[in-house]
């Protein structure tokens, strides 16, 4: 057995979404694109429907139908790439609500599937996904003649609370949407934090949901154990891994971890200040970051460990990705397939 | 159908071996670890074996499961961590051999699987993998008398090739096993381009085979199409995507399409100059790269194409990996789950 040893903790998992939900009056969604960030979308919806969660949000019709046969019929999936060319079977036979984001997708959505539940994605000033005002103002008394479920969007800047794009996307937002009787939903983890006046009538967590930030009192989700696969004694002046990158000070041992880049474990950790932990032990990464293969400098412990922690509560997916020059949203969902996965609670 | 679509051309990839096959007069293997270096280690493995590959390697045991149920019984299979706690059972159902690292690994290789075949990888200098010269000295008469199939080493700046560390990992690798009768492997891509002193009696070629440096002759691999999503026109001062990082200088249209860093498009690359091709025609990637969406600026198409390409024989894996401030390696093995795959040859 030497694949590092992936931990879930649903348990947290459905306490993060039940503390987010406790922040709103309104409904209070999921985010599990990305194949719920990287953690399964399906093992996390049941633990959120279980939690409460009547609706899902994904990236595309494929991580759809997934969930869909993950979580059961009942519970709201949909699309925020709405009602792509090829997808129309899968929204029929899936039960997906596509999020339209264009004239495109809402002349093909009425065609072929009239009467199938539907969002309205509207772009408030991202300018990525969704509906400008002009084309919206042209199709709004279609749309609201064939019953949209949501009309929602997205903000650019919600991580930065301060930053004035924010209300600027709230004003927008309420401009396209007031008056028109259909529920609305702008937030998700940053947006929901940002207070009431963001909520509407839907709120759409997802990296607040997973232990990251901008929510900073939710629980870390995910531990990850690197099994030791051999350890050496170094003399002053030796060096460790490709490129020589790093050589002994002093006369070293040093753990060999099985994990890599591969994992999702970036290469760019190795430039960076980061540890593994025994127990509370803090031991330092030295070298360059390999394929499969991280190297240790344990040479202050008493014992060698069978295994060294990357993640934990002590040091998050946010702490890892700041080493690495990313955000915890990428270093969650680069995990990799290799880990052996288990789930709590 | 809004996930974007990955062409793994398995010709090529056999080319690529028969290519580097071609440059040495001993046995050439196939690196097959990370899951085929991201592009699926079963797929990757029948092609190589119909290509006349006989010997492959993974870096865990679990990795060598996968590949023996695809590729059957016959080829050998390696596993670079060796024989750790756990493995056994796996090891002896599915024919795996295991290059043994330590001391320890060799011990419980002897008691549990007595017969089995096994290897020896040495350490040379790297202080990554294998076992110590004054280690090796004390097991070399039991290791030998109980018929190691192979004696291997790893070079750790062979990708460098005016590199002292590899005269000096070479003569230390001849030190170690010279005269012992036992065939020899020092040499992966790297290795092998350095010339026939590196050979041996087996090279064993991972990321040339797939089109990475530092095999600047290999043909590319892997092509990646991106879907569009749809598309907008935007005013001079208009901004795009997370952060208002990019503002329109021009009247400009924007397209945006599927994949993002959950799909192993690194999120660096939004800092880098990077573009995005339709036909011949460079189309600058603007904006943050986000989970499962990047942004394009095609104003100066004459029409909106479908899909947009990221990676194909213009702009290869180390080009990408280049913008993203890594290498070819970590580029490929990001490469994620949800891409619609296809493999042609």
């Amino acid at each position: 057995m030497s694949t590092a040893k992936l931990t879930i903790n649903l348990d947290a998992l459905a306490t993060n979404w039940r503390n987010l939900d406790a922040l709103t009056t309104c409904e209070t969604a999921a985010v599990v694109k990305a194949n719920g960030y990287g953690l399964d979308a399906g093992r996390v919806g049941q633990a959120l429907a279980k939690a409460g969660a009547r609706n899902f949000f994904v990236a595309a019709a494929e991580e759809g139908v997934a969930l869909r046969r993950a979580i059961g019929a009942g519970p709201g999936i949909s699309v925020f790439s709405g009602h792509m060319e090829g997808d129309s079977k899968l929204l029929r036979e899936f039960q997906l609500t596509p999020m339209l984001n264009s004239l495109d997708q809402m002349l093909r959505h009425f065609e072929v599937l009239p009467g199938h539940s539907f969002g309205v994605q509207l772009d408030t000033g991202m300018n990525r996904l969704g509906m400008e005002a002009a084309e919206w103002a042209a199709v709004r008394d279609i749309a609201l003649g064939q019953q949209p479920v949501l009309l929602m969007s997205h903000l650019a800047c919600a991580d930065e609370p301060n930053h004035p794009m924010n209300a600027q996307q709230l004003q927008t937002f309420i401009e396209l949407t007031n008056g028109l009787d259909v529920p609305r939903s702008l937030a998700a983890t940053g947006g929901l934090l940002l207070g009431r006046n963001y909520h509407f009538d839907l709120c759409r967590p997802g990296i607040g949901l997973y232990g990251g930030l901008p929510f900073s009192d939710g629980l870390p989700v995910v531990q990850l154990d690197l099994p030791v696969i051999q350890t050496r004694d170094l003399d002053v002046g030796e060096t460790v891994g490709y490129g020589n990158a790093w050589t002994a000070a002093r006369p070293s041992r040093i753990a060999t971890v099985a994990a890599g880049y591969a994992d999702g474990l970036h290469r760019a950790l190795g430039a960076g200040e980061i540890g593994v932990f025994a127990g509370q032990t803090r031991c330092p990464v030295v070298g360059r970051v390999s394929m499969d293969l991280i190297t240790v400098d344990i040479t202050d412990l008493a014992d060698t460990p069978d295994h060294l922690t990357i993640l934990d509560e002590q040091q998050t997916v946010d702490m890892l990705a700041d080493a690495a020059g990313t955000i915890g949203y990428e270093l969650l969902t680069s995990l990799g397939a290799r880990y052996a996965r288990s789930y709590t609670g």
